[in-house]
């Protein structure tokens, strides 16, 4: 990697911790520039505006998910297994990664629902691939006989959304210590209503 | 109500109306001023600091849900009825009380989750108490026989939390038609979890 993508990485690296505990809105280019301890003109040779750093911060985040979420999640046996590992790595993604606060896209959904434009635009984009990768996930896991044919797969990951959420506040507003036992007990309790009968799958971990 | 109070009313409205769209961020003195058609010194007469309407419009939005979701609820008898009707009336409640863009508390609890301060304090303190309301609600529900002796209600309330928090994305960052949809079936199916066996509360509306 040369030196210009090093640089490019630890600025989105800096950006993205900002992001996590301020929010998109508050990573700026001065204050950005001051963070990673270079000058604002140095800063604009890698990223042009506000937006362009917003935008790169929202995809370095999505490949950092992907790496402590996604990858290691599709290692498990497809179906029930590979969801559930899914779905607990995703609760308190953030803060395993080493991120000093939240998912940024979680507190975008709420900092960016009245703000036409890219950022709001990508917000989006990240969160249907996600919803995408979730579907299909609770979908081979129908098919492997795991959860009962007819299950309302939009509904259910809708709801997995909601657990998301509420464990994102619990954890990180509310500081509530249950957070993670909260999140699980819920999704256990989605999962019951999901199961098929007889499905051996829900005794293995 | 004398003239400053109404001038007081009309300045916590329209920094409520621009909480609930951009947050509470974005509420200062120099832009809410402008909003209400008055001078920033004129808006100094009422509200000394941007924190100080911060809080008056917190404190308005509190007493404006009271009077479309708690207060119509708790017409409704004791139990099941009354807790449906408060959690049916909580989901977007925020639009339906006139309101041009969502609930200002939950935007809350992802906006200032690391920023210490009163705004924050009073966030956790709105929330605890509605936190208590569904808390109190539930707990007369089962003490009535129309859910389960032994039920968590604290896990019961978290996860009615993450249902409100999906609608309010659902409806409106992702402008999903089908969001009401959604958290009524949620809805129902905690409930279903939650319900005391043989109860007749469940077939009344």
């Amino acid at each position: 990697m040369g030196t210009a993508n090093t640089t490019r990485e630890r600025i989105l690296k800096t950006g993205l911790a900002m992001a996590s505990q301020s929010g998109l809105e508050a990573v700026t280019l001065g204050v950005l520039a001051s963070g990673v301890g270079m000058s604002k003109s140095g800063l604009f040779a890698h990223f042009h505006s506000k937006e362009a750093v917003q935008l790169g911060v929202l995809e370095h985040s999505e490949r950092l998910a992907v790496s402590v979420v996604v990858e290691p999640a599709m290692k498990r046996p497809e179906g029930l297994p590979r969801l559930r590992a899914m779905v607990t790595k995703w609760f308190g993604w953030a803060p395993s990664a080493g991120l000093p606060g939240g998912c940024p896209v979680a507190a975008g959904l709420f900092e960016y629902d009245d703000v036409e434009g890219v950022v709001h635009d990508k917000i989006q984009e990240i969160a249907a691939r996600w919803r995408q990768v979730l579907c299909t996930l609770t979908t081979e896991a129908i098919q492997r006989g795991h959860l009962r044919k007819g299950l309302d797969v939009d509904q259910f990951v809708w709801e997995l959304f909601g657990i998301y959420l509420s464990h994102h506040v619990s954890s990180r507003f509310l500081k509530q210590k249950d957070s993670d036992k909260r999140a699980l007990t819920a999704f256990a309790g989605l999962l019951g209503r999901a199961r098929a009968k007889g499905s051996v799958a829900f005794s293995k971990k």
